[in-house]
């Protein structure tokens, strides 16, 4: 492992990532919703005090915006000379980051796995950024081939230590809204979210908050890394929360995840779903992705939890009307 | 007009009905988001402080459970002798109905026009109710049948004073969460929420704070009772949203708009569908109905709006995702 994979962002970084964002305009200080266990039975019967962080709000409708742009702040040498950027997603790192090189006028390539619906490849193509699909085993390869031969630079959608400074911010704004919070629960997939909220939370001083990653089962890298006690890639992973369900937990992120966390948990397809339908019931438009750990709540997942103050991270709202739809096809029926 | 249909809410009333539904486990007090204008751009550009209270949260998901709760509190006396209710809905108000009826035992009947879909009459007859389906305009022709033949009590949607002071405990929740506001808008149909909010804010006190209904320009009946000088029945409305076109004002309800609002402010369809994206765009969940306050404020209807502190009511979120994606069919699209 390369010893800069070995660091750990400092509280400085995450200062230094916050203000990178407050001087952009395109990333938003998202709200919390506050005291809303009485809206879901199983939370309100714990009597917990549950609070709700919007980054379905966010900007392109994830937190994705924070990391890529405090990755465009760290490129801006190699932007201004010319250098041309690359990266690989799924979906909603692909969104922002084609967002952000939109609104700076740079030009850059994103590679899709083939299996991705054609409205999230023509949604970064209209955001002016180019888009090849390939099977989901050529990715790598693809982005190390335009490297290589084309000289593009690759911007990791999560194993990245700015990414994970900039996450931290989110942890910042959810200590200003929620002073002193027992536990703070979030969505994990590539891990750097969950590493950028643990480290800043930690690094805040608040040693007594529990912080947990949240994983489906089906696709649960960072978990099986914490069991190899090392980052590992899975055979297969495959999720309805297809934000979370990259092959491999990042290096980086899992040494962050390994320090400033208390672990991991999981969650079911099903129970994913079900929490994205009790969500949207309340008002509220949440992907599968930006549900999990919402799921843990409600499923009862978390140790400990009795009369706690829980922050519960809404990570991302990328879930049209029809997929909506699609996933909740017996909505209609009263519960 | 009878003489208590002259009489205006009293403060005492509003905190009233306040403990009935604080003493009542259905009705939920709901959160308001704060400093939210930095998500619509050109509420942003104005320099307004936007909160939204989210009343899409609510039981039921829109504010009707507060009246029907004080509505029934108020009926205690009538329903232990066994008196069945009967109400008119097409669709909200009757869902809030069926289930207070249900939590009580109360057997009872909700007349609704035969244009609503199918899967609100279900949603109501799951809910125990039984629904009787009439063209409009025997609407009223029916409920009168039930009462007279068969002793039913009529619980009027919208013209009630308990529903009208139900809805200002709203604006007592607005008041905790935002002192002192300058501007509070509300999604206006029967005027029954509208009634209640205003009458609650200036009975507090606010005096400096304006408050105004918002109406579908196809369904002004509170805008035109206004023009007239007194409770008008249209000939016609038509608006995508439905719970606020009833075709007539209540005199109750005009009679409090009148006394305690600044006045009536319209939006077009387009508008209000347009802001049920930017919603959704945003992670909320609002039906059209619910959506016609914000609708005002995107779409610079508001005077002497700049600089200025900003309550929207967001009042309702019924609308599955099936008619979501049926009401936004170009979602996709990024804009």
């Amino acid at each position: 492992m390369a010893a800069e994979e070995d660091q750990l962002v400092t509280l400085d970084d995450v200062f230094e990532a916050q203000q990178v964002l407050a001087d952009d305009s395109l990333t938003l200080r998202t709200p919390v919703l506050k005291h809303v266990q009485t809206f879901f039975t199983s939370v309100h019967q714990q009597n917990i005090d549950l609070y709700l962080k919007l980054e379905n709000m966010q900007t392109m409708g994830s937190f994705k915006i924070r990391g890529v742009t405090n990755q465009m702040k760290k490129l801006v040498p190699k932007i201004a000379s010319g250098q041309k950027l690359i990266t690989i997603s799924a979906g909603n790192y692909g969104k922002s980051f084609a967002f952000a090189l939109k609104s700076r006028g740079i030009p850059g390539i994103c590679i899709m796995p083939d299996s991705v619906p054609f409205s999230r490849v023509q949604l970064i193509r209209d955001l002016g950024v180019e888009v090849e699909q390939v099977p989901t085993i050529q990715l790598q390869s693809t982005v190390d081939r335009y490297v290589t031969e084309q000289g593009y630079l690759y911007c990791h959608p999560f194993n990245s230590t700015p990414c994970v400074a900039a996450y931290g911010s989110i942890a910042l704004e959810i200590l200003e809204d929620v002073p002193n919070p027992d536990i703070v629960l979030v969505p994990c997939g590539g891990g750097a979210l969950t590493a950028g909220v643990a480290a800043a939370i930690k690094l805040s001083g608040q040693s007594q908050c529990r912080v947990y990653g949240v994983e489906p089962e089906q696709a649960a890298s960072m978990f099986e890394s914490f069991k190899a006690g090392h980052a590992v890639t899975l055979p297969t992973t495959k999720s309805v929360a297809a934000g979370l369900s990259p092959p491999y937990a990042g290096t980086i992120t899992y040494n962050h995840c390994k320090h400033f966390t208390e672990g991991i948990l999981l969650v079911t397809d099903e129970e994913i779903v079900k929490t994205v339908d009790a969500l949207y019931r309340r008002g509220l438009v949440v992907e599968p992705s930006g549900a999990a750990a919402m799921a843990a709540m409600i499923y009862g997942k978390i140790p400990d939890v009795q009369n706690k103050k829980v922050v519960v991270l809404i990570s991302g709202g990328n879930i049209t009307p029809e997929e909506m739809n699609q996933l909740l096809p017996d909505f209609t029926k009263p519960k």
